[in-house]
């Protein structure tokens, strides 16, 4: 090896990715709450603590350590364990949509799946086609790869599926209860979606943790039976990439989600998973597959959904004593998001985020669920984490910031 | 919405990203694998489920999530918990090397701290100073943004690390019992890494999965040791990012690992994992801590080193016996590998592979550990998995086909 002479100047290191330039702001003044006291978090997407079965998933945690450890403490196999995929296989099967092993992808929870569907099909640069809004986890997923975006407004009575679809890379959907509008996707635009990817070969990439959270009225079917309906066959083969997790059906911790796919594309993300981290933890995988096969997901459902439903009628109630005079939202049938749109164009949420933080409440502005951060008119707000009461002072505390914003504003234009 | 005519030919789907075509073809043999019967495993790096601490985990299992429900069951803080984060700090501390948390970032196992320091650092195309050979998993990591790499060898006399160093994004070495070749980087030559790195500003990736594995001798320190000692400050900043894990030390099935670094480093790699995983899961977390606590990793290691100890014996030993006609090879002094390398520069492991498997073993092929997948006349052969009298039987098997090559290339001959 050769000596060398020390340099007397401070080295500059390398440059990070470019990629890393383009986080939003408003991510910075969120980090800001962890040190505010008393703030009312309704920003984040947080399931209620109080759901969790902890004294459940405890025992299943010895339990399935004691039994399984060789499996659970090794390296699995980087698609996930055969029983567990078996399960999900079997879950998500029906008359139509015949699934086996070979269509499942367990992943370390619904981000991954994200991640990984960015690493396996977007170039550089690369087009996706993504509901608008779009979820912010999935704009910070697929961030490194740089993606465009063309944004699918599927109200929009001008809406074409098939010219949104062609050419992109994949499309995006939220179909149930979306992050952030809490809206359902109809069935009829479900199926124009089916047929669109069906005509252009695109994939369709249906992103669903939150569809166990209905609360009023029958759930719609899922995209990818819809897909498996236009097109039988023994085994799915289909243009859909459903994305599933256990976080709102158990609890997030667990870091347990799936992908039901065609093999081809099962195939292909296992060879990213393999890069991206090697296996998910057999014993998140263990327990995840015991709350399956004894009905632990369907016991503790009621209360959650119980729980969720009375705080959804809580803010509902509060916001249209409080904020009628601001926004317009629907109530939403489900999820965990009230999206609330500005009456006032100008209203610009990036500015209001501050203000209810110094009133002591938290929400999302939606400059962070487009690529480009210009839609500045709305907000979501969330309802599951926070008990009834706390809900409704956190909608007093957002109207006074509201109020604040507007005498703020009326004293400049007396100034000018 | 438009209605669709439908078309009848099969239509061409997106192609998938164009990195995945880059995959060495032996992974496909390997494949087979599981499919032999009794064949003996000697090529991944896996280890001995009989050195898991079952029972232990199973109750620390129950006991974190019945103490912590909230906190292991929920989403949990990006860069991981904060006592976990403080445990590690002050476990890699020492007079020079000081650490606080902002210098911890908990990675869902080592196979992840090697994914997001690709996705911060790596421009497509971007270059990396590796060690040669390199580990496999860091390739697989690191090829959705096709990087191009500059060789280090260090035992090369020529070898210049400034040189080696300056203007890639970033240098990759496993100094402890290098993946594969099994292998120490002497203090010198951690030294001179360490030098060049400040004096290039290139951060230096020391990928540190078998540190603990060291079965004769002391161990040697640490590169970011020697990084603090040579620019001393309050808080480290340097540029060496160093990673661990607990699947050598307690199991993979955790998936725990971390990255200690500079806090600007921790804190950008913590927006790559927020889009890769958002958090790793709790209930591993907190029983990691849990091991690091209550002495766990101390109470199982001599278990862990006698029984590698006297494997490693018995697998070199037969291939003293058995290989030594064809290879030559170094006894490692710890790790998980025996690296042996052709006499006959003509040996072309690819092909050993296929003879090896269906002898019934299966060994490692050196091209894989080649971004250009160019060197084919080494193997690595793994020691931990398999009691002694298996390794004997397979270094047999691994002679058998070596024969049968042999024969078959003498016939070849004989034709011509």
């Amino acid at each position: 090896m050769t000596l060398l002479k020390r340099s007397s100047h401070p080295v500059q290191r390398p440059a990070f990715a470019r990629w890393l330039g383009t986080t939003n702001d408003v991510t910075r003044t969120f980090l800001a709450a962890g040190s505010i006291p008393d703030l009312i978090n309704m920003a984040g997407g947080l399931p209620a603590p109080e759901t969790y079965p902890a004294g459940e998933l405890a025992e299943i945690a010895r339990t399935v350590i004691q039994d399984h450890p060789n499996e659970v403490l090794g390296y699995g196999p980087i698609e996930g364990l055969p029983a567990l995929r078996d399960a999900l296989a079997e879950r998500f099967s029906s008359p139509a949509l015949k699934l086996t092993r070979a269509n499942i992808l367990v992943t370390t929870a619904g981000m991954q799946g994200l991640d990984l569907i960015g690493k396996v099909l977007l170039e550089q640069g690369g087009l996706v086609a993504g509901q608008f809004p779009t979820y912010l986890g999935a704009l910070d997923a697929w961030r490194p790869r740089a993606p465009t975006f063309r944004n699918m407004v599927f109200e929009d009575p001008g809406f074409d599926p098939v010219a949104a679809l062609d050419g992109a890379q994949f499309a995006y959907t939220v179909p149930n209860f979306s992050n952030p509008t809490g809206k359902l996707v109809a069935v009829k635009e479900r199926q124009a979606l089916v047929d669109a990817a069906h005509e252009t070969g695109t994939w369709l990439v249906e992103d669903d943790p939150y569809g166990t959270l209905h609360y009023d009225g029958p759930a719609l079917p899922r995209i990818i039976e819809l897909s498996a309906r236009a097109a039988p066959s023994q085994t799915y083969g289909g243009p859909v990439v459903y994305m599933g997790t256990l976080s709102k059906e158990i609890a997030p911790g667990l870091r347990i989600g799936w992908v039901v796919a065609a093999p081809e594309m099962i195939a292909t993300l296992t060879i990213a998973k393999q890069g991206s981290d090697m296996c998910t933890s057999g014993v998140t995988q263990r327990i995840a597959l015991r709350g399956l096969e004894t009905g632990l997901i369907e016991q503790i459902q009621p209360k959650i959904l119980d729980t969720y439903r009375r705080r959804r009628d809580a803010l509902c109630a509060a916001m249209a004593e409080h904020l009628a005079d601001w926004f317009d939202w629907e109530v939403p049938v489900g999820g965990m998001f009230v999206w609330a749109v500005a009456h006032d164009p100008s209203l610009n949420t990036d500015l209001l985020l501050p203000n209810a933080m110094a009133a002591g409440v938290c929400i999302t502005p939606s400059s962070v669920f487009d690529a480009s951060g210009q839609n500045r008119r709305a907000i979501r707000i969330n309802f599951t984490l926070n008990e009834p009461a706390r809900l409704v002072e956190g909608v007093r505390r957002l109207a006074t910031a509201l109020v604040q914003m507007q005498a703020q504003k009326r004293r400049r234009k007396e100034r000018i």
